[in-house]
């Protein structure tokens, strides 16, 4: 096994992501787990050196760009800082020549640092010690420092390294950026500027490098290169044995989709409507960080990292979770989940999501799903409502792109696309997918046209994130419209069936992506209800209470209208029953009466999507096999709507024919196996949720974390061990804790009180923080309890 | 020494460029100098795995594209089909892992075929021997033949060969392709159409694999993927040990620029005028190729192979040249030249030209320069007349943009563009180039503005071909139009100077591109002054006795008004004389009155260039030095104007003062040093030329072949050494041998009759193969012969 977690020997306390071999397998997924970011820019963290199967990737949160009308937008890779080129005596250095010994590389996820120390033995048999430190800045969001140090431990060297900015990058073969300008000003500090090619956005880089020896600065030579799309130095030095050389680079990133640029622009979409403007933004972003860079150039890596470390570990204050497990790794994979979700999150700016893969790689280019609405959201909402609001307000930012959607598909109000990109990209998801092995064509991707439920996901986020939060002011700016909005596209969309006299839901994809065109697929169809039956109270409510509120969202939306459809409508939406007999609800229509086969070759997969190699999607369709969790999610959701007897019913049907081929599968089902009392089968479906990236199988983080999971993976802790709900607007904490776990301990954030919860398996007690008069009503195993300053509840066996 | 090349061990006969062993810091150059083509297609011999620092490259060929207005055409990188990622019991094949031995790599020039031999010891310490072959046929220019032989030696294995079309390719991250469509059908034959982002020119891929051992068809496993801009197959099978694995990939390349395709397009351009017409092609293309790759998937690589092998060793026959030398290299650098131009050279087409560096690298981004007219040409218009007229006919079918260059510059007639591309591109030299050291920006590239002799070394190359073959009627249709144009750019382009009574030719760039904006650089003055003569020339014998001819030309060009300007300007354009007492012509107006510096360091440099790690372009401009050959190359074209005394002393006053910073320099300044009987010179002269590609420089060809010091190699022995001169139409052969060499032997075609010439230290042997009763005007060492079947000349001591 190459991939080792730290072990909890005390000194680092569970929160170092190691690898303690080199090898090449591993290349792409440390690539991902191991990425650095600060929600505004990430960096996939390749090697310094280069390795062939390596993905090099920068990504700026937001800066989407479209290389052609044939393709759909996706997150530019901008170009790397991060290859460092190193020859030593004249061989380059690399580890698949000359011997590597006493390798480690180490991810600290308190510090955010990412080092590697290794001993390298050239094919000259001469050593040398090498030790690589990078960061990306929490502190100054543009800023990147990186850091080698280079000791020969046999004779004296001679050391080149090449280093500068690289905008030969592309997203697999797909460029979005001109050639740009590349210049040295003062023979040292390295510029390049590139403007992606359709959506007008420039790319700023400037990059120093400082070399230190026997604590001075200390160079002999450098060499200026000017290449293609790419702008370098050649820096030589002659080092003496046992002496240390410390190259230092830093380097910094602007857009001028950045928020500080485009505000200036009405439009505020950082496409600037005049040249002259775009001309004087760049002016001004090239005066300030040409000055910037030269100011840092004049500090040194320890002091920057300092200045990043520390704003880092004000968020680890916050989002303290703390594991008593038999297993350390339990900790580290919460710590782990939570700093990739600080590094992806653009908490900096509104007007884009979070990607399905944050910034760590190309895959789902950068798009939003409903992964941020259903599995990531909670964990703002709950701990940083800031951020959460965020998040929510970007989808308000969409919402014209989700009429458009809705009226080119024949329906009223907001749909929401599958996909998200921009704010006004509209529905993003593209056509085409991977081979279809029947055909030999590529498999159309029908989640763009027919996967709909996204957009009840986002009213339901909206409605949870407000009865956490009791953020009015958010939902008069922006929550009662979008609520509005969502319940008006799903009265648009019910389809009145005349033999049945009631509305259904026909030809869509459920959360089971693995049945397509399906009919009244019971997720989608309670959650539309839901979304109806949502509005009807809230205009009620504004209606009545506030109405100034009301009436202007009735002259924007056509309220008045609308809710006589709803009242019309709600009582006959197709909503499928339990049977009578079996309590099983079926998940479509057709779902039930498809073929069953021997799912245990799948069901023991060592990669996901084993059955596509037997079978294509037609077939796949054609048998009861679920990619993930579909109707245990709605169960999740709206808990109150279904019994114990239901939920275990049809969790001992579906379970076994999920394949959770999908990273937002096993954290539901974890946190569903709890709800139906195996907290041991809870606790194995989390250990398996919690491997999904940190795991020893080589190849699924390629194109980039899995983001849902993270969050996935602390709602199983804080919603399923911890038993934490937003049940009907009342907190309710039923905890249940896996036998391998003495303690768990986390805040939550509830109405604006910050609560500390500490679960045993003998005692719940919570300490509201906040020093107020406020009374917190909260639902403990079915009592009521009133929390001023402290309670203390003992669980009994159950 | 990394590259061996064969020393003529008999079997072989000098016909192979070898590597010896594995060096990694050789990858470029070798891809180069053993890159494969046919004059369609061209292919980079990077290797079948892959290796950091390699560039894979195919190109096409005239299908040039544009990426942005902000830069100029170039021919797009298309997808790649030589990369072979092969797995041997789990672990990639890659020689920077376990252990290489037996090593070969063979490019042999008289098959075309690339090959390479290697026993391989995995980190697992087994072995495995394997050869690749690989080449691009000579008989059907689409298609392009690979081979893998595996044979495990130590125990049985289990192979993985990942192999298909890879459209990730770019041009140094330029890319020109849109993503295109991918497909298999049957499950077999596997297809990439991608089209050009600009030009709208689609690249059509197919590709089919057949595995083979214990002489049948046989694989375990076939896996398809598609994945973006990519098509692959993933094929498995168990081998016992010592049996032979035996893999085939055959793959076949179109475009719609293709000759036969676009015919049918009235604008002849490739780029179709409707997509009606676009589709229709598109399907034919499709349909055809299919069928053919499916007839070919039936025959074994070796029966394809042959088929190449025969069409290449006909073009051996028409190009043999022998060379005795006590040096076996000499004969092995003519046959590599000489290998270069058959597969650089689109014979087949006349609606583009050669590029800079053939179709082996991304250097000159496939571009024709001067390099064509002036060093390449003489080899075919003496060799293979055909192609020297497509190659004209290329500039004829260029008129257009010439003629809109002059005027945007002010002037009349065709001002031929430095850099030309696609037939009505125009100037598409580039604006910007390598970092000036001292402003740390760009350096701004002149030649596309002022480096305009260009336009009279065409009308030269006109001419030169014209008095060797006779060809009139290529003069009638193409010929006699550029040579009245360029005479009339001329004529618009003198300025006249008041006050010394004359015209001169004011700020350009001569041949010595070391200077920029001089005046009356003596290059250019003459070459000017000798298009206008040589126009005022045919323009009277036109009128004389070609009076339809005549008529035509002067309705459409205004002949009568240019002719008279052409008589008033031609005694008054002011050209540098030689200095009566030191017999110096001055290269400019400046030049000899510049800084001389002590150039010891700058002639004995590795790489080129090297002068510009201490002065910029500015400051090299004044000192007197040179790139390369300038005044040589006039004393060479027009060698009648200058004594010998003339020529010995600019010999020694500029000789010293080049840096053959330019691949064209040296095989001119080869000449001249014979010229001016310095053969022992010459000889080594020639030596340093014949190392330009295949010498052991590690870095010189990395961007690409050195297409036109091919061309100069080939003259440099032929028109040097072997003395074969036009002069004033005359056929004029004065050989003076090296003293390494004993024999000399080629063939030329002089007036439409092939002459065997063989050269000893005593005697030249002249025979007329072709049968006819053709009498040859020939003159040898000043007197004049009367070649019939055969003559012999005495070579005194000289």
């Amino acid at each position: 096994m190459s991939i080792k977690y730290d072990e909890g020997l005390g000194k680092f306390e569970n929160w170092i992501v190691k690898e303690t071999n080199f090898d090449i397998n591993y290349l792409g997924k440390c690539e991902a787990i191991m990425s650095l970011g600060n929600g505004y820019l990430g960096i996939r963290s390749a090697f310094e050196e280069s390795y062939i199967g390596e993905t090099r990737n920068l990504f700026v949160s937001g800066a989407f760009n479209r290389f052609h009308e044939s393709e759909v937008t996706e997150l530019p890779n901008a170009a790397d800082i991060t290859n460092l080129d190193i020859k030593i005596n004249g061989e380059t250095f690399n580890l698949l020549t000359g011997k590597t010994k006493d390798y480690s590389r180490e991810l600290n996820l308190k510090t955010g640092e990412l080092t590697r120390s290794v001993t390298w033995e050239s094919s000259k048999k001469e050593n040398f010690k090498l030790v690589f430190k990078r960061f990306v800045s929490l502190k100054d969001l543009h800023l990147i420092g990186m850091k080698v140090e280079i000791t020969p431990l046999d004779s004296d060297a001679k050391i080149s390294i090449v280093s500068g900015i690289d905008g030969q990058q592309s997203n697999s073969g797909t460029q979005h950026f001109y050639e740009g300008e590349k210049r040295f000003y003062n023979k040292k500090f390295i510029e390049l500027i590139q403007t992606t090619t359709e959506s007008e956005i420039d790319f700023i880089f400037y990059t120093v490098h400082n070399g230190y020896g026997n604590d001075i600065k200390t160079v002999n030579k450098t060499n200026m290169k000017i290449e293609r799309r790419a702008i370098f130095e050649d820096t030589e030095i002659n080092l003496k044995k046992n002496d240390k050389f410390e190259f230092e680079k830093l380097s910094l990133v602007y857009t001028t989709r950045d928020l500080e640029f485009s505000i200036k622009n009405s439009e505020y979409t950082g496409k600037y409507s005049s040249e002259e403007l775009r001309t004087s933004a760049l002016k001004e972003i090239r005066k300030n960080s040409l000055s910037k860079i030269k100011y840092y150039s004049e500090k040194k890596y320890e002091e920057l990292f300092e200045e990043s470390k520390n704003e880092l570990e004000k968020k680890w204050i916050n989002y303290a979770i703390t594991i008593e497990s038999e297993n350390n790794f339990d900790q580290l994979a919460l710590r782990f989940a939570i700093y990739h979700l600080i590094v992806m999150t653009p908490a900096h700016d509104s007007r884009y999501g979070i990607g399905a893969k944050g910034l760590s790689g190309e895959g789902y280019k950068g798009h939003s799903f409903w992964d941020t609405e259903i599995f990531i959201l909670p964990f703002f909402s709950y701990t940083d409502p800031d951020i959460a609001r965020k998040l929510l307000e970007y989808r308000y930012h969409t919402l014209e792109g989700a009429r458009k959607k809705a009226i080119e598909n024949g329906y009223e109000g907001a749909m929401y696309p599958w996909e998200s990109a921009w704010m006004n990209d509209g529905e993003v998801t593209p056509i085409w997918g991977p081979v279809d092995i029947i055909t030999g064509t590529a498999i159309k991707i029908w989640s763009g046209f027919i996967e709909q439920h996204v957009t009840s996901d986002i009213a339901f986020a909206i409605w949870q994130y407000y009865m956490i939060t009791k953020d009015e002011e958010f939902m008069e700016s922006f929550g009662y419209e979008v609520l509005m909005d969502t319940a008006k596209f799903w009265a648009s969309r019910l389809e009145w069936v005349v033999g049945k006299n009631r509305y259904e839901i026909l030809d869509v994809i459920g959360p089971d992506e693995y049945k397509e065109h399906v009919d009244n697929n019971a997720f989608t169809n309670y959650m539309a209800k839901w979304n109806i039956d949502l509005a009807i109270k809230y205009y009620e409510n504004l209606k009545e209470n506030k109405k100034e509120i009301f009436s202007k969202l009735n002259e924007k939306l056509g309220l008045e209208k609308a809710y006589s459809t709803w009242k019309d409508v709600l009582d006959k939406i197709y909503i499928p029953a339990p049977n009578e007999e079996t309590l099983l609800i079926p998940q479509d229509d057709t779902y039930l009466k498809k073929e069953i086969i021997d799912l245990t070759k799948y069901k023991n997969q060592e990669n996901v999507g084993s059955i596509f190699e037997d079978y294509n999607l037609d077939q796949v369709s054609d048998i009861q096999v679920s990619k993930q969790a579909d109707i245990m999610t709605l169960f999740y959701l709206l808990e109150n709507n279904f019994s114990y007897e239901v939920k275990k019913a049809n969790w001992n049907y579906y379970e076994p024919k999920t394949l959770h081929d999908s990273s937002l599968s096993l954290s539901t089902h974890a946190i569903l196996a709890n709800d139906i009392s195996d907290t041991e089968l809870s606790y194995s479906l989390f250990k398996k949720a919690s491997q999904i990236d940190l795991g020893t199988n080589m190849k699924t983080s390629d194109h980039g974390i899995h983001a849902a999971s993270f969050g996935g993976l602390w709602q199983s802790v804080v919603c399923g061990f911890g038993g934490v709900r937003m049940l009907e607007g009342i907190l309710r904490i039923n905890p249940r804790l896996p036998k391998q776990w003495k303690n768990l301990e986390f805040s939550i954030i509830w109405h604006n009180n910050k609560l500390q919860i500490k679960i045993t398996h003998s005692l719940l007690k919570i300490i509201k923080l906040s020093k107020n008069q406020d009374l917190i009503e909260i639902e403990i195993f079915d009592e009521i309890y009133k929390l001023h300053d402290e309670i203390n509840v003992e669980i009994g066996a159950n």
